[in-house]
């Protein structure tokens, strides 16, 4: 623990750990010399992870008027007073991600929308449920022609696309599902068996994977766990008949006539994984679905699975932990260093211990704040669905209602979770952030999806600024061929903000702290041995917001800017704050020197 | 929901509950009319519980200036931003308590402490681990001697002081263990099948559940479910033969020379809850020890189980929600409406469910804010151990963190869970609170306990004012005969309280309000259909603490100020704050009307 000059120097510094449920302290000791001028005091602890997860927080004694002044600190902050155990800080003790997983950049792709092939399946002989649409036909956003709408993008088009991929700098390729169903986003699966004959069979995933793997992109697939679609062979079989072994991976009704369904839809009927069958055939060993897919000749490297949040939970049951450990222990049997992602549209913190899932598919800590932070005035966003909840289009906050957001949403997590979470802007369940966001902002969002902790994830389509009201209306064919259908360019930023990245301990694997808020700029420093990185980010010009220089880690004398191709800003050291002015929307960073290692053992931030 | 006039009027409100993971939405509707002058305004939603454990915030809309100005309400309050789901309000879909587990005011009796029959074993014929002392000995709280030390207290001792007992109005006694051991405190049960001889043997505890069931007066065990002493059956057989099922009972080192203990202290060897065999015995089906003693002739009716946190957790494995799913199991089946509480000294939210333990012997909420808020000053606490923190005494805070940590550490709790939560001044734990508060602290301490939600906890001691340094100090011989030796006398009191808290719906099973907070004065109003109390409790004189009066739900003029027997207070209404003055410490309730039912349909608060 560091401790600014501005608080005092502790007397005696605690970790406070919870071993079997009951709380244990370890004391610290200050580390010799090596402050820098800033005066900050760093302490060091040893603690034993006696659990898988290790829940701790600090309590330090400051010098007070009557005796020692007592804090707290975890992961919400500090405190003069006691704190709830479930803002401790935590730490999963399961193998560090993969490099490749750690330092991911990720580029979703939803097929059918994608690229087209030259051999891909003519448009006349679609299956009875598709409606064949022309690549510039409009999507419709909602209505009874919305899931039916098939463009006819196939994985060979994907193939093809591969140098676009690469040059923006993604390292992670995620397909929406691939296999065969009765709509054109595919999480209705008919079999888990074969990849979609539209989308070129299993043939082109496997053509997909090796260009990628050659390219040093990974390939994710998306699974359904919680469901399969009602043409699903498993549950034709429960439906012709209730004594067969398939009956029992659905939530009949006693008499057959009804059975459970994802949010009621009944072309979703939803798994009971309380059968011992399903688990063998869906998660169990070599031969199950989730691991045929990553075994070659596919060898795909991770899946992100569908609604995880749901999965397993039905009324009394509850068996999403037993599920999600399943899938883990059978993923890594295949290849040690899969990438396990999982969609939780909500606050993912309960599920997400790190123990399974690597990290989540979740909006919460990143995308919604940022929405609400950057959203269009005066009700322009009524009419955009803010993520399921009923308000009147995205209700604006200010950048202390970010920032306290976004800490909120984030310490219910690990720190190794929270670096695994997609930082998204958008996906193809959401309206797009150009749509949603003051113009200039979603250049802006997509900077802090690289900037703060989180893989920054990619719909295809960002790099074009494409708009869309709703997830269904975001799923725009490419615009490859029609320059004039690209309402902004961003490929060069987007490729800019991957190089940075790429060149960046901090970015990667450093520490975050927030410095300062008002309500249309956010200042915060991402920490690292080997350098530091300053960034201020706001929605509209500002002038003299001021950051105490005693916040900063190492002397600001050695900062340098650094251009990210957006609107920037300056920064002049007063006597005691550094005061930035700059242009809105806009984003500014400076590199700093690492901080000095008072331990000399690899200490490297947070 | 109740919207205060100067929120202005919701447009629109919503309850946002989780169903199997996801969120879901319920619009909730204005009721008609039935506003009190104050102007609140009724707002009700169905939300239907589709999991064991409903979940849910509220979402409303005030008047803006530029649209709709969006609020949460959850446990901890109100926000403009979004909140963790993890600070929801929670409801536990289990029957609701027994009318007597409700409305429990809880007495704890360490036997060995509190009253020697005539009956009671000669203390010549004490077995070898034991010294006996006389009644008047001093309690030595720390050394070799500590444990050893034995009065001679038995449990016919206790049925002869019944009439004390009932006459505090206390409704439930709750002994510490019974069971043979080798200290006087018996956590280190050498047998669980029958009463320690020294106490009385069987036919004691039969007549003392008998005598106390004939007043009204239910009994608790206590059971050590983590752990035997090693001088138990079970660990003897199996240190004796590593082959033997017994050995399974515990957790050996692969060559069964080390053993798994209670914090490491080898007297406490730890259960191993993998093992069917010791499930069977312990706890499964009316053979079991938690069962035998449930049932006649003994007939308890519930069990407090010590260190319920730690029970089933070592390393790697967490059975804790199956023994406690389990030891409830057995409960019900005994019979409806036992009561089991669960020892959790930390932080209980993340444990006590309400589905299995119907509420904690937890300090967190309570007892440890409370003693911070009335400590004395001038380092006159150093010395205390503060539950464990490296604390130097106990720090103290001011009103408005004692409010903030009790919302903190009760907002993980379902309403349920909390009211059933034991709220202790102190315990056989912990030291006396009239040694760590200032003078008058103890006897406001009480009034709180009886106050605000949870079943009222007195330890035998409490109404003559004992001293205690720490747990073992504060288990002193009750001074029956000596007067002298009583610091001071709070018999009258308690009964007031209890008999207050018998008479008042709203204490029994109304909601709490926090209206104001200063750093000597804090205020809260229970509030019921059938009254409300306003409250104000203060550890120092105090004038002119403002309370708005938009915040109460029916009008001042109606209030009628309770003489609890200690120092007042007065309230003035003025033009839009009702101000109170007030001696310290000491504290002042008003009984007020109900509140107006405005849904006609049984409302009542909360």
């Amino acid at each position: 623990m560091r401790v600014p000059a501005r608080w005092g120097t502790p007397g005696r510094v605690f970790v406070r750990s919870l071993r079997d449920g009951e709380g244990h302290y370890d004391e610290a000791r200050l580390l010799p010399g090596e402050e820098h001028d800033g005066g900050w005091a760093c302490w060091e602890a040893h603690v034993t992870a006696v659990n898988p997860t290790l829940r701790y927080r600090f309590l330090f004694e400051l010098p007070g008027t009557s005796g020692p002044d007592l804090r707290w600190l975890n992961a919400v902050g500090t405190s003069r007073r006691d704190t709830a155990d479930r803002d401790d800080f935590r730490i999963d003790c399961r193998p560090a991600p993969a490099p490749w997983a750690r330092d991911a950049v990720i580029y979703q792709v939803f097929p059918d929308r994608y690229a087209r092939s030259s051999a891909a399946a003519p448009l006349d002989t679609l299956p009875d449920w598709a409606v064949g649409c022309t690549w510039d036909d409009p999507v419709q956003p909602r209505g009874e022609l919305t899931p039916r709408q098939v463009y006819g993008g196939d994985l060979d088009g994907i193939t093809a696309r591969l140098d676009h991929i690469q040059a923006l700098g993604a390292t992670v390729l995620y397909l929406t599902p691939f296999f065969p169903a009765r709509s054109n986003h595919r999480y209705d699966a008919s079999t888990f068996d074969e990849v979609d004959p539209l989308l070129g069979g299993n043939a082109a995933l496997v053509r997909l994977v090796e260009a990628a793997h050659a390219r040093g992109i990974a390939v994710l697939g998306d699974l359904t766990v919680n469901h399969t679609g009602d043409a699903h062979d498993w549950f034709r079989k429960a439906c012709a008949d209730p004594t067969c072994e398939e009956a029992g991976f659905y939530y009949f009704s006693e008499d057959g006539t009804e059975y459970a369904s994802w949010f009621g839809v009944p072309s979703l009927p939803k798994l009971d994984w309380s059968s011992a069958e399903l688990r063998r055939r869906f998660v169990e060993g070599p031969e199950s679905v989730v691991a045929t897919w990553l075994l070659p000749p596919y060898n795909l490297d991770g899946w992100r699975i569908d609604v995880a949040n749901m999965t397993g939970r039905h009324g009394p049951v509850d068996l999403n932990r037993d599920v999600a450990a399943l899938v883990r222990a059978t993923m890594d049997a295949v290849r040690p260093g899969l990438m396990l992602l999982a969609e939780s549209t909500g606050d993912a913190t309960g599920d997400l211990s790190g123990r399974t899932w690597d990290g989540g598919m979740t909006y919460s800590n990143f995308t919604r704040p940022l929405w609400q932070w950057l959203a269009r005035e005066d009700q322009a966003t009524a009419g955009i669905n803010f993520f399921g909840t009923p308000a009147p289009g995205v209700p604006r906050i200010d950048g202390a209602d970010l920032v306290a957001t976004h800490i909120a949403l984030s310490s219910g997590f690990s720190w190794r979770v929270r670096s695994q979470n997609m930082t998204a802007l958008n996906t193809h369940d959401t309206a797009r952030a150009a749509t949603v966001m003051v113009d200039g902002g979603a250049a802006l969002g997509l900077a802090l999806a690289f900037l703060l902790p989180g893989l920054p994830t990619l719909f295809a389509g960002d790099e074009f600024g494409l708009r869309g009201t709703n997830g269904e209306d975001s799923r725009t064919p490419m615009p490859w061929d029609r320059p004039e259908r690209r309402p902004a360019d961003t490929r060069a930023l987007i490729a800019g903000l991957a190089a940075l990245r790429r060149a960046s301990p901090s970015l990667r694997d450093g520490a975050v702290r927030w410095l300062a808020a008002t309500p249309d700029v956010v200042v915060f420093i991402r920490e690292h041995a080997e350098e530091c990185l300053l960034v201020a980010a706001a929605r509209s010009d500002y002038d003299g917001v001021r950051v105490p220089l005693d916040l900063l880690p190492v002397p600001w004398a050695d900062a340098r800017p650094i251009d990210l191709g957006l609107q920037g800003a300056s920064a002049e050291e007063s006597r005691d704050a550094l005061v930035l002015s700059g242009r809105g929307p806009g984003v500014q960073a400076w590199r700093l020197p690492g901080i000095p290692d008072p331990a000399r053992n690899g200490w490297r931030g947070r």
